[in-house]
C-alpha cells in the first residue's frame, strides 16, 4: 500500500464526534448558516445499530421538534407522564404533568441519531464517517486543525476555526487540555447495573424505578415485543455465570408486593454498567470545546446522560452563532460555565435517585428505614413529587442568546408538542 | 442512718423522667382525668438552669397553647418565618409561611420544661424530683412496679397500670426491653458541632445554616444579648485548646461572604456535641411505653429532638385515654407503630440536613460542587423550599383518637396562635 497525498480542508466548526453532541451541534449551526464538518471513527451502520436507552426531557424534545427533526418521535416515542415507584411492596406514582405540566419521551438514543444523521445528510452536511487516527493540533491558536485519516485511507488536515470535542466518555479530545490546566472531577459508586433484554410483553406503562431490601431493580420498555430491565449489582458481576431463572427471580423479588409480577420471556442481551460520575473542569480550552460524554458522565438512574449532550449543544450553538455573526467571543467564553450548572444539577440528581433507591453494600438497618422514610415523604408530598418531576423531565434550556436561530426556535415551539 | 421503711403508692401511670415526653404526657393525662406520677432522679432547680435549646414545631406550639401551657411561650418566645441558608458566599432564605402557611418558635426548652412543671404542680401533679435508684419491676405483667429511693431517702414502690419511660437518651428503663426482643438502630456521625454561647447581640432575626469550604456552621439566638453559634467540627476536638481568636475565626470564616459578619462577644460556654442517631425497635415491652429520647435520638440539625418527645406524649397520650376509657387497648398496641413513623421521618429530615450542610471527613470536589448543586436547586425552587418548610415546621401531630381531650384541644386551637 503507497502513502496517499494529504488532503487539506477548511471548515468554521470542526466536530469529533457523530454522538448526540456533535450531530445536533453541526444541525443547529446549520440551521444558523455556520459550516461545521463531522469527524466519525465509527460506521454510520454501526452507530445506527447499536441499541441504547433513551428517556427524553421536555425540552430535548421541544428542540427537536422545533429544528425539524421530531417527526419519527412524535410518531413512534411515546410520551410518559409519569413514573411509578416501588418500595415497601406497593407502588406510588409521580405524576408529571400535574406537578409541572410537563412530560418525557421513551426513544430510544439510536432513533435520535438516525433522525439527525438523516437531517444532515439531506442538508448536504458534511459527516465523515469511519475515520482512524484522529489527532487535535493547535487548539490555542487562531486556526486549529483536526487531522484524521478518512474511512479511504487518505491523511486529511481540516482547518477550522473552532473545535467542538463531542467524542464521547471513552473521547480523547478532552486530553488536549493540558494536566495542568484541567481537574477531573470523578466518582466511582459502589454497585453496577445488571442490565438485560428480553422478549416479553410491557409490564407497566410507565418505567418502574424499585427500591427492596435486595437493592434496587429499574423496569423499562422498549418496544411493545422488547423489554429492558436492570438490577443493581456488584460492578464486578460476572453477567454470563447468571441462568435465566436467577435472573428472573432477582428482578421479580425487587419488584415484589400486591400481586404484581413482571412479564418474563426470553432474554437475548444482558450485561453490567459501571455507575460513575465525572466532570472535566474546564470543559473548553483555548478554541476547544467539550460537549455531552466528553465532559461528563453521570449514572444512568436520572436519564440525564443523552439531554446534557443536547443541553450543551444548544448552549454552544448560541455561543457560536453570536461568535461568527458579531465577532463576539463573550458567550464562548462563558460556554462552560453555563453548561456545567447545568451538569452539576444533573449530578446531583442522578446522585440523590442513585442514593435514595441504591442499598450501600454496607447499609444496616438504619439506612433502609432512612430509605423508606425518604421515599415515603417525597412520593407522599405534593412538593416532593414536585422537585422530583421538575428535574426528571428538566430544568429549561439556558437561552444565553435569545437572537439565535435555536432560541427563537425554542421560544416559538416550546411545550406544543401533543 | 437506719433504714427507713418501705413506702407504697399507687398510680394509672408511672412516668419515668421529668423532661419533655414526661412532663408533656402527665399534663395531658391530667386534662383527660388520668392519673400520674413522674419519677425524676434530679432536682426541680437544676432541671430549670441548665439551659437547652429550643425550635419548636407549629404544633407543639398548638398543643402548648390549646392545653394552657402557651402564655410565656407567646409571650417570650419569637416566632420565625423562615431560616437563610448561606452557601457559596450568600444568604438563601427559606421562608415558611409562604410554602406551607406554618412558621416556628424559638424557645428553650428548659422554658418549656419551667411551664409544664409550674402547670403540673398547680394542678396538683405529682413530681418525685430527687429519686434515685429508679428500676422497673413486672413490666410484662398487668400490675408493673417502678421501685425508687424518694428525695428523703424512703424506699419506695410506685405500682401502676402502666409505666411510660421518659427518661432521656442516658436512660434505663429502655434496658427492660429484654436484648432478644429490641433491634438497636444506630447511627454515629462522622462529625460533632463545636457550641459556644457568648455575650454578644444578634447578628441575624432567623437561625442561619451555613454550607462553607471549611464545614457547616449555625447561628441561633438566645436572648438579645445571649447568641447561641455551633460550627462542625471533628467529635474528638478538645474544645478547651481553643482560643477565643481561634473560634471567631473559624465562625467568621464560615459565614462569610457580601459583607455579612457575625456580632462578637465574651465567650462563656463552650462544648463539642457528639452527633448520633439511635431508635430503639419496638418502643413497647409488655405495659411499659417508651417515649422521647429514651427511644429515640436525632442530630441537632433538624431541631427535631424535643419536637418528637411531645409528639410521642401525645400519641400515646390518645392511646391511654383510650384504654382507661373504654378497656380497648388497640391504639396503646399501636403506640410504638404510629409514634415510629414519624420519628424515621425525623431522622431522614435530620440525616439530610446533616449531609447536605456537613462536609464529610472524606469530601472531595465532587462531593462539595454536588452539595452546591442541592443547595441551589432546593433553595431556587418553589418544590425545593417547600420540601424544605414541611419537615422544619414539622408534619400534622397524629390524631388517632379523634375524641380524646387532647385531640379536641388541638383541633380547636390549631394554628390561632399570632
Amino acid at each position: 500500500m503507497t502513502a496517499q497525498p494529504a488532503q487539506h480542508a477548511r471548515t468554521q466548526v470542526g466536530i469529533v464526534g457523530a454522538g448526540p453532541a456533535g450531530l445536533m451541534l453541526s444541525h443547529l449551526l446549520s440551521a444558523a448558516g455556520i459550516g461545521s464538518v463531522v469527524i466519525e471513527t465509527r460506521t454510520r451502520e454501526d452507530i445506527e445499530a447499536t441499541i441504547r436507552a433513551g428517556i427524553l426531557e421536555q425540552g430535548t424534545v421541544d428542540l427537536m421538534v422545533s429544528t425539524g427533526v421530531g417527526d419519527r418521535l412524535l410518531d413512534k416515542g411515546s410520551r410518559h407522564d409519569g413514573i411509578e415507584i416501588r418500595f415497601g411492596g406497593g407502588s406510588h406514582r409521580v405524576d408529571f404533568r400535574s406537578s409541572v405540566g410537563r412530560s418525557v419521551y421513551l426513544y430510544p438514543q439510536h432513533e435520535v441519531l438516525r433522525d439527525l444523521i438523516a437531517a444532515r445528510l439531506a442538508d448536504d452536511g458534511d459527516i465523515r464517517f469511519g475515520a482512524s487516527e484522529v489527532s487535535l493540533h493547535g487548539v490555542t491558536g487562531t486556526e486549529p486543525v483536526i487531522h484524521f485519516t478518512d474511512a479511504d485511507g487518505r491523511p486529511t488536515d481540516l482547518r477550522c476555526d473552532l473545535i467542538a470535542g463531542c467524542d464521547g466518555a471513552q473521547g480523547t479530545t478532552k486530553w488536549s487540555i493540558p494536566d495542568g490546566r484541567r481537574t477531573d472531577h470523578f466518582r466511582a459508586y459502589r454497585h453496577g447495573w445488571f442490565g438485560i433484554l428480553a422478549e416479553a410483553p410491557p409490564s407497566s406503562k410507565e418505567l418502574i424505578y424499585a427500591h427492596s431490601d435486595r437493592g434496587f431493580a429499574l423496569i423499562s420498555s422498549r418496544t411493545p415485543t422488547v423489554q429492558r430491565m436492570y438490577f443493581q449489582c456488584d460492578p464486578e458481576e460476572d453477567a454470563d455465570s447468571w441462568s435465566d431463572n436467577r435472573i428472573w427471580d432477582e428482578l421479580q423479588s425487587r419488584v415484589a408486593g400486591r400481586g404484581f409480577s413482571l412479564n418474563e420471556g426470553r432474554i437475548f442481551q444482558r450485561s453490567v454498567i459501571p455507575m460513575r460520575s465525572y466532570i472535566c473542569d474546564p470543559m473548553q480550552h483555548g478554541r476547544l470545546f467539550l460537549a455531552g460524554d466528553a465532559a461528563h458522565t453521570v449514572p444512568p438512574t436520572g436519564a440525564k446522560g443523552l439531554n446534557l449532550a443536547i443541553s450543551d449543544a444548544v448552549v454552544l450553538a448560541q455561543a457560536l452563532e453570536r461568535f461568527f455573526g458579531t465577532g463576539h467571543a463573550d458567550l464562548l467564553e462563558g460556554y462552560g460555565r453555563t453548561a456545567a450548572q447545568r451538569v452539576w444539577r444533573a449530578q446531583h440528581f442522578s446522585w440523590w435517585m442513585t442514593s435514595m433507591l441504591h442499598l450501600a453494600p454496607d447499609a444496616g438497618d438504619f439506612d433502609r428505614h432512612r430509605q423508606l422514610a425518604e421515599l415515603d415523604q417525597i412520593t407522599g408530598s405534593a412538593a416532593g413529587r414536585t422537585l422530583l418531576a421538575e428535574s426528571y423531565t428538566g430544568w429549561p434550556i439556558e437561552l444565553t442568546n435569545p437572537r439565535s436561530v435555536v432560541a427563537e426556535a425554542l421560544s416559538l415551539t416550546h411545550g406544543r408538542w401533543p
